[in-house]
């Protein structure tokens, strides 16, 4: 199959011209073949949406969380933290997940067997749109206003149309059950009583909130600071789809960055703000724009992007996708759509990659506001704010409103009490415009939420009044920025975007290359003796041990296999650099992608590829300071 | 609390003198106030056996993870996989999770609260040995053996100890239900359907071996391999104890090393083959004796240790440990005894280290011989063998029994099928053996366990004999040997000997110091001003810079506190060096333990100590490199 598929592919790099399920599954078949990844539990058949790394994946993640570490813990000063995955069910339902963690499921009446309500009527729309000839131009519209509209029907509305439409069991062909949602977290219990309930964690962030306190403590009661965790995460999707896209458990990098919700100014803004990349903003969505490049500088200074923080880490994102080797022109930042975000939520952008699946969702960057916080210091009584001192006391108007009950009561009996809640619950503007009324009029009609009715407000009823009062500090709750990324599926990204083709010498086939930036290659050089020779093999290992030390993984090739295949064999696992060793004194550095070779000494080879993969040099440094070598002859067979 | 704990210290280190429970909770609560840790979800009042990692514990764990990685999988070049936690049923039935991960409990039979057996049993037999002064010599002597046998004790005999010593339920002292198994894996279901069982795995172990094929595949079809996985696993425990000891989620990092089992030398043996440690064989144990320093290399010569391999590891785990800052007088390998190791078990041997809690083991390497590869063999179909082909064809001397069905049939009817079961089961001992029994007396008596009788044999009902087959290979399943590391309980361990207490230049107060080797320190080092000053100020921010890009974790603290403060505040960090800048163009470097300072450039400074703290160079490399500084009058207040 593979021959075939690289065939179709022929010389065109990233898809050009072919089609891109054919692409698609080239890399993949590279990828299982070469252990990048494994389906869990193969030999038992699997279990769709559970992935294995294999050993050059597993390296690949490795390299991808340290850079991650490096760039944005490290770099950043931010306080990392490991929380437990396994999660009380008290902390999930003050998040809103137990409620609303939910995907819309039909089953097949007959045989029970389930499926997402909005796959099914996806493919319906997709299937007819490409093969139904015969519709009327009313039903294209229709077909492509339900699939842009997808992900905002509710479950009756989804029901409708699956009826509507009659969409049945798609093998069955039985009838289907109405939507209902389907709680997407593992559910488990915690000891030996079933009374305890508790989930694998849906996202690491709930342990960075139920910890603010210690944190900000840790950080001596300093606003902002950024806690930062690495840690897998558990979905369990209803029927996962779209191979390493879309899985039941993976790892999660995020990011909680908190700040004074009055300032959301970043010191280090300018660092980036001359930045330029791929931007889609809401207002381009809606008037069926293109995404196009923005300086994000200048992104902020119109009001695009919300704020500096928000901005400072978009430009961070794009900083650390692009080194990883992701393609800037297949990378953009696309801001969400009213209706897409949360309520709470001040500003959202996604970073999406484009691959074989179409613009992926790969690292979420929302202005949250303070909604995490609030929602645990509700349930859990544990006020989590933040303190800002006043060098000195300040005077600050303060509103008071005092209900009197007695007069209170003797009006409304019953319902005294929430006719006082609601009316320590107006804000500033409510009531003075009800003081206001009150001094004129003496009464007014006042509209109570918890009564779903209005009252008549007397003016002995209430007192209003503002006072000064002397303030030594200012206690609030602060809005959180969190950049969170999904690293699987980064790395799939990474894998699409770095995988080419060439031609073997002989011209007579194509050969895999995953082009990894070294930052990323699972390898980072191959040592091989020229030719079979005791003596060279020495010096093989000479190297090898001075690779270790470094820190430097790498691959010893004795087979004794003709250079070309040895090249073909580590090109497919991205492997950069190739050591070839050919005297005891010096031996030559071989660059994957130009080809160029180097000639280095022995005792300084290893140190050599330690600062080119550690990114302190780059290949064109090392080829300065070091005379190149040519060797057309055995480079390729 | 703590100043009185502090006290009651003094000067002692590593619990001289001061009890046990005193010792851990000073050293308890200034982790959990540094939050090297924090019980997960504090703020709902936690739950038992789950904590998170705060800043300086996860920057602790990485840094043991990082040094793992590079020690093992680096140096042994080890296929690192990162496998699914959750796992679906078979695959744990396979392994005999779902039928034998149990623990004994008894319910309350009221309140429905539940207690481990065993450790009622163990609480009641040790309160009774140490408040009742009233035992007869008789009764002591069998609390002790009960005490002794604890972990052997069935569900009768345990349920029949709990009635005979009257033990009930701790706070209501209720009646107890007899002990039943409680399974300790946490259960969920995978996918929408509730058919679809599935566990948080508790071990990362199978995970390589469902893999084992597509690894063996990878290794160019070659043993010895090892693969190595560092994860998550989980445990439901009935009833936490032991704080960070005995917790439901935990991080492992296990490495299964696959041998031929006819050959399981070691080509590295020799390399740590003359490193002597504490060792407790098995005869050592049962006579009553203590651990000794053995040479692991005699060892094995003698056969104390079962082979190379396995003594390999003990070897490499020794250095792990130490290298980590374990104390090598509180270490020790001892061996399972016979009735402790599982019955497919070739050797067992446990890394274990003394802490408060007592000998704790922390790394179990354990020669498993065939029995997982063979368990999912059988379970999936899969064949889970290696080959080694031979050069030329060898004349093999094979067995064959041809049992003569119908004669068989003849004689025993409807108990035929497990005659012939039994007699192809005969190894070459029985076979032959009974070969000569027919020949000479025509019949003899055959046991059939699967009958639990004895038939009587006939000569006419099998053929027993030897042909010689040409073979061009040998296909057989790999032994595997498993070093399995708990990851948090040697955190934990190193934790407790690397805390120290000394007195404050004062000498009015102790002060903690965690003495962690640089290699383990969360943070490694501090840069201040020594005064308040812009210009240093600037000094420390590009020394900051410099560390941040060669990777080195570090704190400016500009506080202007004193020095003394400072010190005492990174002290408890187990912070190693600190930068002072007091001039911009050199500045010293301070030795956390030796209190010795080195005068460096500012330029060289960040590299200096990149190579301490990488172990490039030792401290002592660095003081002679550089001039010593002294100004005692700065260094401690």
């Amino acid at each position: 199959t593979e021959r075939k598929l690289l065939d179709a592919v022929g010389g065109a790099n990233g898809g050009n011209g072919v089609s891109n399920e054919v692409f698609r599954q080239l890399v993949n078949n590279t990828l299982e073949r070469r252990l990048f990844y494994i389906p869990s539990f193969k030999i038992y058949r699997g279990v769709a949406g559970l992935y294995d790394y294999g050993p050059p994946g597993c390296a690949v993640k490795s390299n991808v969380l340290a850079f991650w570490r490096q760039h944005f813990v490290l770099e950043e000063n931010m306080l990392e933290v490991d929380c437990s995955c396994v999660t009380p069910e008290v902390v999930l339902k003050a998040s809103g997940h137990v409620e609303k963690f939910t995907d819309l499921m039909v089953k097949d009446e007959k045989t029970g067997t389930c499926f997402r309500a909005d796959h099914l009527l996806k493919d319906f729309c997709k299937e007819k749109l490409e093969k139904d000839l015969s519709l009327t131009v009313e039903k294209v519209v229709e077909l492509k206003h339900v699939l842009a509209m997808l992900d905002d029907l509710s479950a009756e509305e989804l029901g409708a149309k699956i009826k509507e439409y009659g969409i049945t069991s798609p093998e069955t062909k039985n009838p289907l059950s109405d939507p209902y949602p389907f709680n997407l977290m593992f559910q488990t219990s915690i000891g030996p009583s079933a009374a305890s309930t508790g989930y694998m964690r849906p996202e690491t962030a709930q342990g960075i909130f139920v910890n603010f306190r210690d944190l900000y403590y840790y950080n001596g009661n300093k606003l902002p600071f950024a806690a930062a965790q690495i840690g897998q995460a558990f979905r369990n999707e209803i029927s996962p789809r779209q191979g390493l896209l879309r899985v039941r458990e993976f790892t999660l990098a995020e990011i909680e960055h908190f700040v004074d919700p009055e300032d959301k100014s970043h010191p280090k803004f300018v660092d980036v703000a001359n930045l330029e990349f791929l931007m889609f903003p809401r207002e381009e969505q809606i008037s069926g724009q293109q995404a196009k490049k923005l300086c994000i500088g200048e992104a902020v200074s119109k009001g695009i992007v919300n704020n500096e923080t928000l901005g400072y880490f978009l430009g961070r994102v794009y900083l650390f996708l692009t080194h990883l080797g992701i393609d800037k022109e297949r990378l953009r930042f696309r801001q969400h759509l009213a209706n897409e975000m949360a309520h709470y939520a001040a500003d959202c952008w996604d970073a999406e990659i484009e691959c074989s699946y179409g613009w992926i969702e790969c690292v979420g960057i929302a202005d949250r506001s303070a909604f995490d916080l609030r929602a645990h210091t509700e349930k859990s009584g544990v006020p989590l704010v933040a303190q800002e001192k006043f060098s000195e006391p300040r005077e600050v108007e303060k509103l008071v409103i005092t209900p009197v009950k007695k007069e209170l009561g003797l009006a409304f009996k019953g319902t005294q009490k929430m006719i006082v809640e609601a009316l320590e619950a107006m804000n500033e503007k409510e009531a003075m415009e009800m003081k206001a009324a009150l001094e004129t009029k003496g009464e007014l009609e006042f509209h109570v939420c918890t009564l779903g009715k209005a009252v008549s407000i007397k003016s002995n009823m209430v007192s209003i009044s503002k006072v000064i009062k002397k303030e030594h500090q200012r206690v609030f709750t602060p809005s959180v920025i969190e950049p969170s990324f999904g690293i699987g599926r980064i790395i799939y990204c990474l894998y699409e975007h770095s995988f080419h083709t060439r031609p073997s010498k002989a011209g007579d086939e194509q050969l895999n290359v995953f082009r990894f930036p070294p930052l990323v290659a699972p390898i980072k050089c191959t040592v091989f003796p020229l030719v079979q020779n005791p003596k060279y093999e020495e010096v093989a290992k000479k190297i090898s041990k001075s690779l270790t030390f470094g820190g430097i993984s790498h691959k010893i090739d004795i087979t004794g296999n003709s250079i070309g295949k040895r090249y073909a064999r580590t090109d497919e696992l991205g492997v950069p650099f190739a050591i070839t060793v050919d005297s005891d004194t010096s031996v030559t550095i071989r660059e994957r992608d130009s080809k160029d070779q180097i000639r280095v000494n022995v005792e300084e080879v290893a140190s050599v590829v330690k600062a080119v993969t550690d990114g302190h040099i780059t290949w064109a440094n090392a080829q300065s300071r070091y005379p190149s070598h040519s060797s057309v002859s055995v480079d390729e067979e």
